[in-house]
């Protein structure tokens, strides 16, 4: 994606008997890293005490000391990479989050958005709770102590019951790591094992190959797993609902999820490749020379582009990788510095030529007329924008970071202003009908950002939203 | 490049006449960073003193805090990223190294590696010098600081006369900037100017481009230049020997510089490219079903290869940019996790196929290896490695981190025995003809690597070798 | 004190209605510093929002950068410097604690110690409570956050109103700072003024002398003050018990507060003087050449001795103050590093002469028996140790964290056979009776750990005891 | 001293034959630490290379992590902490500095000031020699470099003829340790030996003790002492001057050594009491209540005075000993927080007294005037300000950071002058005449700061002064 304007909240991690098991924690988190830049930490038991570290950061630099791996000693560990959703980005935020409670020490960690959290959050605190973050994981610890349930599995899974929205979590007690994912199954949830015989809880596959793990299946929406020395046994979260439908994210496939991974039952690769393919379908280009993607995100997209149309696929920009979180804008200039530090179009092979350039998805549109404008300064004769996802019109419920509507491109102009507003010769995005051709069971997925159709119950978002929650 | 095996020495940058000397030196720094990353450091003069800040790590570790590049006050700098040639990894031998020395304060920073470099230290320290580094650059300045000549300019030609190899060198005095490049030109070093009127000095044209500067042209082999308040003064560097002809190491297009700059008269995209269509001429890959290149390196030549033959490219490897220089093995496990973290193969885009592997250059052959191991996880078909340069038989003299000879898989083996070391079904080369039809005057290009016809002139080779200088 | 064994729980420090409340807690947290040294904090309120900053170290450290001060903008603050009284060296347990609850954003900072902390925790955990710290200062907090009254001051009364212990509170809240102190007044808490119409608490009165601020009055025992815009108001805590009566902790004068400090009505310089005096009347010692305090806390009681006895004051040890706490011990030699780091003797001062050395306690006696074989290097002809304070042989309840009895020397041994322990030529302590001829009001100091007569009501402490808190 | 505006250079240590080499110079560098706190660095040898760590900061800061003691392995060690003198603060002036030059790896470390630093540098630097520091070691470092004789202490000889000025000096070679000591033997060096046979060699006697070593001597003025596996021999320096008489620093007495050293032949305790006593005499205070000392460095000195009136001795300033180098100043205020941060008047001892106070000199007088006005705070009756050193009238060339002989209050001021701008009751300066009643053989002692007379050859002084070079 070119753009800095949708964030994915987190990447969860476990891990359940393994000496070493915050060392494959901290491995995980490294192949997670692009679900969440802001924070890291890993939470270890070693069957009596949990301890934890985490600080603000990436994986690498949070755990930049052999001690700090070496000092979290145990067979059971999570860990959490955090890209904040609400704004607040502060230690106090950063996950897995450990509790003291009627249970004993309890860390969770979590991926998605509550719709009723802050409703939640209000009436517990009317009842005297009191909350030191603002993210929705510190709401699901205080249901699970408030729980009058006898064991932890019933606590944990008599909090979920009562929460509204995207989850992926998980836990780790003394002796026993725990993963569930809510019953519409928004973000994935991965449960894997390797050939010493322990047990993996991942948000996407590909952090699974440093640990030697092997996938053995999703966690099912609406599943709690419980994994102790006696084995796993599976749960269902309770629902007071009449029917409720898997609502899988479908910008897990877009965007979020790394294309090496598995989830909701599909290669990312493959489904994000259809996407390009489809793409050249419904908005050809004709007599091009060459089909580029913004880098890294939107390249598979831009090969599947080029298969289906035979233009030829080229790296029109080169990505400087070496850009970190720490860098310096150079004072008073009016220059763009932030896109142009981290792409530089390559002239030699754009200069003249008639261009195809394929993003993910177009937000606010700011970055990618920055983009636009670079490439432009290598002369290409034409430039073609094609979008692998359809037009974000409505703002998202369910842990995915965007602005408000106003500020959604999409939502004030037709696709012609946005083509004037961008400078490009055409622009085409992947139709949602395209976009659910491609998908395998495509009422399985949420387009609510395309199209508004929120996959939760009607009555449920009037009350919300006319309680202002949003 | 799949290997660590061969390092380039190092990047340089210099700005003259700009109030944000330092930040724009920063920039370049940046879009450097691939050819050092060892250490980072910045020299700015204000017109009377130069100030310095230097330290070990990535150019956005180095300069993390404003105040840095704030307290570098100046309208000249020189700026220098460090990947070491001589094992020692110390602040010692960062860059640029400022000197007091009879004409006042002079801060070079050096790409390049000199052969005369242990001669020439062992007379000047039998002549009472004392080193404080292992740098080559050391050498340099002290044969400045030792010449009896009056002015700067003559003091720095009088020094660059005296020292053999590769150097492309930038130096700072109060209130002059100079850039100079060794006789055979074997690093590149280009001019460039911005429309405020301030003149850039970088080891590539990628680095011009977030300072809005154009290339003037390359300093010539055997050239310096002065710049100060009077304009550009260019002069030719004595030299004492009968005829030198240029001899650029082609290792620049192969893998050094990015594919979106401009080096000995060239397009780098566009040479790399190149190589990557002979290589398919000269080995080609029947009915193979995609190709793919060791990302990021290898990506260009693979296009190239991919055109040519009309196979589909891919993207094969995923490669994680979030490991730094701080990972932490951890431990016991026999794994390489070197490789394993940095690469993840994608499943989705490899099972069954049959796979062509473009990479720039085999080295020692172990990482190679482990890639090839790691591929063949992801279960394809088969395997047939291409590589976008000749084999790597004889060591580099000038400034390339070479291993010895013995370590160099191509000195001990022939193809097909290195082909059943990598365990693939088929390997070629790009032959040193194949290469040199594509280089433009390759005459002018060192092929020592490759072949062992150094440039340099035989006898000094034969005096230092048998010196036992390397 | 010589010894490591006794350490005070915390210093706190607020400022009411001053653009720099944030500064001037700074200020008052380095005066402060000899009450904690493990972590520090600062919470500051804008009037709208309260916002913190807390780390481990030492107050220089937390606040090391200007920026940190700077960014803490608003016109109130409370901060806190924490001596771990429960072991638990970890941020989370670093203070202010600053909280979300029903009354909106409320800080708090502690020093003292809960008798009834562990009840107080189980039954609010048990009742689904979650606690992220292991302080006692939490348990007050979801006091707080969970009483039913309407106001704030209400709450914080209410919250109060339950705990049994030793408490000197400083809150904050939006646009209210708040002060109370336990029925007993076992902690000190000051209120001062300035000129320019700031209000301030403070654990001690030098704290103030830095912002030019001036005592008011103590806050009483039991009382508790709410100081905003219209002014200060005063409240007393309820309390369920038939009568309660100060009983000020009397090591305050001895060791814990600055000799420059006005505590439980007078000055700690003084009364520190007049047990050396009183020391000297009971246990005087003939023809002795010198008196010497072990510095730097049983200075004033050495000079009292000195100034009764009529015998040489002198320094004999001299204190390393730039003794961190990092200091890494050298491995594997048998030598205490720690005392000799830290002390060295005066060889000129003490050879061959007839030694009086005064200490404010002894504890274990361990330190005390390495400070005097370190003295004995000096070769002193005699040493006649003299304890300004009485045999400490009970454990305290209150917020001193101490040994347990069975490690106390002075429980487990006479005076003669601590002598022998010690390897001293006389051993004298300060009485009971002695200390409370010159307090003021002696009836009105806890003096458990003398002679294990607790201040709290006996069937509390019964029942406490018996079920096992301790 | 009150004052921050005399600084002495530098504290050097050195061990010979000890496996936790670096371990006990990181000990002796702790008890040196009043010496300098600027910068610190240990170089230790293991019998081949010569390894080095410095940085800037406290001993306790450059080595707080344990594994940077433990990777600086060997058996022979030198190390070194810094007061800048020359006003430049940065890392290329911390010490030891390390050379490679003809003779191999030597690192060296320097206490004192050369007068003719400047005119070697200028001669070295026309010569064609480059400075990477400002610091007199590195001048001293290229005359080794320089040297032709064939040994290692010939060349260290040869440098140490040739200087001029105040050096006591330690060289560590691969398998030697080398001390040396100017002619006048203006700064101290002791030599010392444990029981495990390591020899030592130090600033102080006080920083042996926590090695447990012992004394053996001091180092000769004019002498420079080789310590290897063969044992200890004695060198000359070589001089060319008809007759050089001892001129040791009376400011070692007087401030900088610490009390519990010996050097010069005598206790520094014993000394700096003495000249307590004399200004007793010299300028008695009649019916004054008590003598209190500015702290620390003062206190020996008040004891001295106490002893000799018969006033008593008490504390009447607390000083604050962890205010850092990192005290951030909070901002607009007029007040003065550097002085009343570290130090605080306590009130029960001053408030309506007749005070005697002893500091041991006045440079500038702008401290003092704020100490002098804190103490007023506390309402003493009246103030009686006695220095035990005679009045600062003249700079310093040998080693002795202190302000321009305009900027001395006593060049500027008579004695009632200063009285006057001090604002106390009365005034009185330790007469030059007693000042050399007290010491041992005043004759070999350099008053030149009190009285200008310059033990260095008249000529020379001349010929230096003329030439600008101070």
């Amino acid at each position: 994606m070119s753009s800095d304007s949708i964030h994915e909240s987190c990447g969860v991690f476990g891990v359940f008997n393994n000496p070493r098991a915050a060392h494959l924690v901290y491995l995980g988190l490294y192949a997670l890293q692009h679900r969440g830049q802001e924070s890291s930490g890993i939470a270890v038991s070693d069957g009596n005490t949990v301890n934890i570290h985490k600080a603000m950061g990436l994986v690498g630099h949070v755990f930049k000391h052999q001690s700090t791996i070496e000092n979290l000693k145990g067979h059971s560990a999570i860990g959490h990479n955090r890209y904040s959703t609400t704004g607040a980005s502060t230690i106090e935020n950063a996950q897995p989050i450990l509790i003291n409670c009627r249970a004993g020490q309890i860390a969770g960690a979590h991926n998605g958005n509550l719709i009723n959290a802050d409703s939640l959050r209000k009436r517990m605190v009317n009842d005297g709770s009191i909350f030191m973050s603002t993210t929705d994981t510190e709401v699901i610890m205080h249901l699970i102590a408030r729980s009058k349930r006898e064991t932890i599995e019933a606590m944990i899974l008599d909090a979920l019951s009562g929460v509204e929205g995207a989850y992926s979590v998980v836990f780790l007690a003394s002796d026993t790591l725990y993963g569930a994912r809510d019953p519409r199954g928004i973000r994935p949830l991965i449960l894997g094992k390797n050939s010493e015989g322990s047990f993996f809880l991942s948000s996407e596959t590909c952090a699974f190959d440093l640990s030697g793990a092997q996938m053995i299946r999703e966690i099912e929406p609406g599943e709690m797993v419980r994994i102790d020395k006696r084995g796993i046994v599976s749960y269902r979260i309770p629902v007071f609902e009449p029917e409720i439908r898997p609502a899988h994210c479908v910008f897990e496939f877009i965007y979020f999820s790394r294309p090496d991974s598995f989830v909701f039952g599909s290669n990312v690769d493959k489904i994000r490749r259809k996407f390009g393919r489809q793409l050249a379908i419904d908005f050809p280009v004709k007599d091009a020379d060459l089909v580029m993607g913004v880098p890294d995100s939107a390249t598979t997209a831009a090969l599947g582009f080029s298969e289906q149309s035979g233009i030829r696929f080229d790296i029109g920009l080169i990505r400087n990788h070496y850009v970190g979180r720490t860098f310096i804008h150079p004072g008073q200039s009016g220059r763009d510095f932030g896109t142009r530090i981290k792409f530089n179009p390559v002239k030699g092979v754009l200069k003249g030529k008639k261009v195809v350039i394929v993003d993910d998805s177009i937000v606010r549109g700011t970055t990618m007329l920055k983009i636009i404008r670079l490439v432009k300064t290598a002369e290409p004769a034409q430039i073609h924008l094609r979008i692998s996802s359809p037009p974000v019109m409505c703002p998202c419920f369910y842990g995915i970071d965007m602005p408000t509507e106003s500020e959604l491109i999409a939502s004030n102009r037709n696709v012609e202003e946005i083509r004037q507003y961008l400078e490009v010769d055409s622009l085409g995005y992947l139709s949602v009908e395209g976009m659910q051709s491609v998908l395998p069971g495509p009422e399985n997925f949420c387009t609510a950002c395309f199209n508004g159709k929120y996959p939760m119950l009607e009555k449920n978002v009037e009350k919300e939203m006319v309680g202002g929650q949003f």
